[in-house]
């Protein structure tokens, strides 16, 4: 099968054996997958990882139990033992012997095939077409805000960044009944938040108000002193972008201001799930492009444009 | 009066006016005041404070209301507007316009008098000598802790440095039910809870084991990222140490392992001053020096000292 694959900090589609299911897992066939800003950062050494780079897709089960055969799934990316403390806690997400697709010790979903944990597979519902369910593993982690934070209907919430992320996140919060205002630095972004009736400002023009609750999303290094400096005493900074290097922060405006900052990743597939079903979020517009599987080194070009959305790889 | 001036980087002890107590505020006569490591911190600079240092105090009202004459008092160092929209939501010690006592645009207790707002005042129950009570404000601060997060009897709870406001909060911790490990630099300071069966570590003995709550409290700019390593997926780190400068610091690993840092400023006097009342915390030990007010600018040297405990200030 072909496969893009990350070694020594090159990407590239080479043949690869396909993966061999065993008995806990299943052999998914790749309908659609979507490059997401991790896949650019571990093109970068992030984690040092090599391997098979890609962790959201939708696809067919091909091999695997009888009751799943056939079956179109999304797959969680954190591969639990399931038998140490932190699993027994329910804390699969965090186990400290994971593995993860695409980015720690398992190969991911830019190939024809990908082996999946079956505990980790969630059936996607008829009415959820293929290039909305790839939405599910990112729309996930937008749902971990809510997760994590008590966001009460009517609360004011800042989303900092207009990024892929920030603009499901600002859709979660307002599905959840929050007034959210997006500031980003993409008018055909922002527009997009706009068509659904979201707040939002270009970060040139505005002049910060600080808010309770806050969401860095801006996927840069300089975001964290600027969410902290927009976020109300006692307020709730929830911090979503991971970079690669140590910026110089100052941390005693947290402290004067004890504000809560609240790290934020994977998040859970079931609301993301259903709120693509019923249609609450709209992921659509996030489109940018899609690409062949043996164009996905173009389509990582591609994606790490300035202000790119979501582009979907596609074995043909 | 006497009073420790800061005025351009320079502490002296000069000859000021005694201040003039207004409708809401009272004139109280110090009897002691402790050193603190912001006094420190503001000598180098940190908010570029000018006036009267100090806001740890105990002292007897000498001009006030009839009902407040000759009371014993300690007093809360946040002076509020108590009209603006955080006060009026019951968050004075964050309104936008407050004054701080010896620290933001107000004189402090390093002195014969110091002015405090009537609404700041709490009277010291007879049982609780000067020495004892001139511990509230830090030990408030502590208490700050158990106000802001949820700490179950029996849960673990790692502190990070032994000095004055750790071993401070260490007891609060052990008050509160918790399983407490200090990990320090200093054995006598060390030895100091071990004494009330606190479970402590030298730092250079000692091999982290992640835990779900972590307080740094070392007062280094180093401290952050190793509070984050210490910190299991999912735990709280509550972070007490402000720095003057702007550290490296990589935040990816808040992200990755979902952690919430907790900023905690100043705390809740009642529970202090009963806590300092029913013997349940043991200040006395933490008392390195008694220096009189006309040597405070040695006082502030000793304080400096690597390894000094509470260095006292008293009017003589």
């Amino acid at each position: 099968m072909r496969a893009l694959r990350l070694e020594r900090d090159t990407a590239r589609v080479v043949d690869a054996p396909r993966p061999e299911p065993s008995a806990d897992t299943a052999l998914v066939r790749v309908e659609l997958a979507g490059i997401c800003n991790t896949d650019l950062e571990l093109l970068k050494g992030y984690l040092g990882f090599s391997g098979t780079l890609g962790h959201e897709f939708v696809g067919r089960i091909e091999e695997g139990p009888t009751e799943w055969q056939g079956q179109r799934v999304v797959g969680e990316i954190n591969f639990a033992c399931e038998t140490c403390p932190t699993c027994l806690e329910g804390l699969q997400r965090h186990c400290p012997s994971r593995s993860v697709m695409g980015i720690l010790r398992a190969d991911g979903c830019f190939a024809d095939y990908v082996r999946v944990p079956i505990k980790n597979l969630h059936t996607v519902p008829e009415r959820v077409p293929p290039e909305v369910a790839v939405f599910t593993e990112p729309l996930a982690a937008a749902f971990e805000v809510l997760q994590q934070v008590h966001v009460e209907p009517g609360r004011d919430c800042l989303v900092l960044g207009d990024g892929k992320l920030g603009l499901l996140i600002a859709q979660v919060l307002q599905l959840g009944g929050a007034r959210v205002l997006c500031v980003g630095h993409h008018p055909h972004k922002l527009a997009i938040l706009a068509k659904r009736d979201i707040q939002t400002a270009l970060a040139a023009d505005w002049r910060p108000v600080p808010t309770s609750i806050v969401i860095e999303a801006t996927g840069t290094a300089t975001g964290f002193e600027r969410a902290v400096a927009a976020t109300r005493p006692r307020g709730t900074l929830v911090l979503k972008s991971t970079v690669g290097h140590r910026p110089k922060i100052d941390l005693a405006p947290l402290v004067v201001n004890e504000i809560k900052v609240v790290g934020s990743r994977c998040g859970p597939f079931p609301p993301a799930l259903r709120a693509l079903e019923l249609g609450g979020i709209d992921v659509r517009p996030l489109i940018a492009d899609r690409v062949p599987l043996r164009d996905a080194v173009d389509g990582l070009r591609r994606a790490a444009e300035k202000g790119a959305l979501k582009v979907l790889v596609e074995p043909d």
